[in-house]
């Protein structure tokens, strides 16, 4: 009755969905987080695999690129989760978000939680567009 | 040289951008921040419509639809700003986004600001729906 | 394939775990909680009940009684989220917490996120004794 | 050795230069503060006569004013500890400070933690003012 | 009257006090903290001793364990400060709490401060955990 | 018809203002922030330029002196923005702060947000008057 391991049959349909979910966004840079929690914490590995793409981002309520920009905006205004605001800023490309429009959300954010949150965010972008080769470091 | 007053000409452009960008978007719940800042700080009034609405929301990179996207994500995210989430809930639903979508970007914040954080968002979403009429409070 | 709702047999298991571990830890509180949701946001509600509730409160790993000294501690730090705040010193004092160290933890709260928080944390706490008739108001 | 009960004679220096300091600053605001810790966290109200008064405001390294400055500065960015923003717009003005100089500190504000930072921060202010009796409410 | 140098004989009890708890709660990870102020600012490594630990983790009211829990829960939460997690982390190891437990509470933080911050709350564990020979980084 | 790119003549007054205000407050460590945003956000740059500096650091409200103040200690509390801490503890140097001002700003932030943000706070300091040969790093 108290089984509250939930690895079993009944949540394998969100364990996969959220797997697809999660290639299908972040590729590589997703996988690579989920990885580097297996000799640490793999429970939250999984949690992070059903909730938020099992569950959040195969909702079908909202389009992908809208729940990126979203993402975007919220991690660069908190301002203490960089490397998964760069995960998501892959994301938001690999959704279709043009480099510009991610590089506008980010500006928007020194409205709302000011510049250094909005330089810092600038900084992550530049990163992650020169890991793509889309500019120079 | 050293006027540092904007308030002028050279400025009036910025200014009058904002305030129509302004009531654009926010409408009436805008209007009433800057009426409320008339008797504390006038140029802090002054300085929300020209920068916020003058130059960033006047920027044609991202249409207004996904900036009010990313605001009513940020400051869902950030949870410390309940009166301007709610002139943005009514922002995002003023430029076309549909009451499910703003609700949809507040349960995606549960994923990056934690539940508190949506479900204090949801709460601000059902305080401007009731104002406006779309459900009962 | 896209079966996005998970609302289905799969995981009603989660659900029924996560409501009566709900019931069990945060009693009226949380049901009032869920209940709010109803007309603005119920799929929040069933996700409230499902991720914290079904599977973090119901892991075996940590008791109950850490469990809530964590999540109290977390809310009064974090000092944007008071009405969870109170839910969670009602959950802590319903799994065996005194008062005492229900205040304590916020006591130390000043350490981290300083005294504001603490101070913060203090008026939450005396309004849950209140309200539970443990002090006068 | 183990006497872990601060309020002995060795402290009460440190209490009763706190007292002073906070009545100087704070005045009726800070007593209230204390006053209402009684009944929930005695401890609590001691340590912040204390250590933040006793120890902090007490040090000549800066002037009373400046660190007025610094208290309205963070708790403005920090938008989470409204009650105690207020105590320390009072602490301001009781220590030197024009109004005008507080409000000119929360716009700057904007700068580092965003538009609703400041404009909450405003709102403090103009209850802050108009308890004085400055400026109609 | 007004010698607002704690440094006298009068608080010397709580230095010793305190010192003595931080040895014993954070070892050389603590004293390191504390040896790094030295040529910056060595009146807050001396606040550090006496009010964290002369003060507050000297009380009785709360045993060092729950204490832990409670610290690595609202750094984990707050996310901001990565160098002070990771003392705590070998704090809460140092006074009886499981590296289970210690992963429990920062997983728990996923529900309240979302995703990113329990994921990089468990990097941090990962960098503690391998520091001590207890995993392969 | 409204031309909302604000790079014309109009604003070039504001521009220019800023510029010599970042330069007269910030030095090479402000203009190296804006070099740095060059191919990735340069409209980023001018805003920065033209609204933080032009209009706020320009107005005479408030001395420049304890315009740092006031963003040394909200950087600090925040303690998510270390980079732009250490750019204003360079920029409250410049301006006339001693060093041990700039340190005693930052040990009253443990009060606000407690000790870790302090902590933070002070070894960024201690980079800064290393960079500037003012101690040993």
């Amino acid at each position: 009755m108290n089984d509250n391991d939930n690895d079993n049959d009944n949540d394998s349909e969100r364990f996969k969905r959220g797997w697809e979910k999660l290639r299908e966004i972040d590729g590589d840079a997703g996988e690579k987080v989920i990885e580097s929690l297996k000799n640490i914490a793999p429970d939250l590995a999984r949690y992070t695999i059903e909730f938020p793409f099992g569950d959040i981002y195969s909702r079908p309520q909202l389009d992908l690129r809208s729940r990126e920009i979203a993402t975007v905006a919220a991690l660069t205004a908190m301002g203490n989760a960089t490397p998964q605001l760069k995960v998501h800023i892959h994301g938001a490309l690999n959704v279709g978000c043009t480099p510009q429009e991610v590089v506008e959300v980010i500006i928007q954010m020194a409205v709302y939680a000011g510049f250094p949150a909005a330089l810092n965010g600038a900084f992550a972008a530049r990163e992650v567009f020169a890991e793509r080769g889309m500019i120079e470091d």
